[in-house]
């Protein structure tokens, strides 16, 4: 698939089918994952792949008390009908950490610091939902939990950070196309 | 362009032609900026497109101040003959900036909140650095600088955020492959 075709056509998926993945998939997105740039070539991510569906359900019981707890929170009253069972459905649902020691020169700063590592690893994730959509495969960026949450359902290490969720799955239908801001609106220029 | 040639052949360029990128390709690669996921597509990227050379020359002192600190704090002796050239070389250089009041439910978090928009200002990143390789474009992620300083230089108003910047232009030459750890060193399962 052309790489502008895979960026502009791919969408944010909520509907999949409960068909397995194979390994060779995963792998094949796992791989697109490990290309991504890294500060000093350092690869800062793990992935976890999950397909265990006691796990997911953990997962999607942490989302929907997040979702409640937001509810009150932020008053936004379209949480009220928002449903997290993608978490349930997707097949395949790939944890990503980062290591927060594998950040380049980061790793001085006082301020600011540290966050290169995790910016490699949202590049990581780029190239697996893109992966994902050339593979005929709908995705989604899942952040919508308490990480500490997720951490001791995942058994995460208390020295890496949780970046995101990646669900992943066959789209059950296909997702409307959402729309962007001209780039003119978003840049500005000195010449 | 094929997305995984693409994915796979990109590589971080330190050694530019100074031929200028016309605004046609700049745009391009900005749009594919935007068409990376957001939290509920708040889209919390901004671009500024650096061309004046002057505010390059700015760029460069801060990066050389940096990696003269970078040396002493770290002690790694590379550093020592680390050129960041680049900088002055680049025709085009794109800082990117983040709003973090567009980070969708992490806004209402107390901890470990506030990173979404910055995930996905990196994931616009990335597609970039993809767009930029399809065009026959070199590109560097380069975080190698004191934000402080780096904000002052470009004027970024005080509630934005810069994520990094992005150097492009045609490769003097075409930089090595660098090798990437097998997957399966990356990767734990939970069948």
């Amino acid at each position: 698939m052309d790489i502008f075709a895979a960026i502009k056509e791919r969408r944010s998926c909520r509907d999949f089918l409960s068909d397995p993945i194979s390994p060779e998939i995963i792998e094949k997105i796992l791989e697109a994952a490990s290309y991504a740039p890294s500060p000093l070539n350092m690869q800062p991510w793990q992935f976890i792949v999950i397909t265990k569906q006691e796990v997911k359900d953990n997962i999607f019981a942490e989302a929907e008390r997040c979702r409640d707890w937001a509810l009150k929170e932020s008053g936004w009253k379209w949480l009220g009908s928002y449903k997290s069972d993608f978490v349930k459905s997707a097949p395949v649902i790939i944890a990503v950490t980062g290591d927060p020691t594998k950040t380049g020169i980061d790793m001085f700063m006082k301020e600011g610091g540290s966050v290169s590592y995790q910016y490699a690893c949202a590049a990581a994730i780029q190239n697996m939902h893109l992966a994902a959509h050339a593979l005929g495969l709908g995705s989604l960026w899942f952040n919508f939990y308490d990480k500490k949450n997720i951490i001791k359902i995942l058994g995460i290490e208390e020295d890496k950070t949780l970046i995101s969720l990646v669900c992943l799955g066959k789209r059950s239908q296909e997702p409307a196309a959402i729309s962007r801001k001209a780039v003119k609106e978003k840049t500005t220029y000195i010449p």
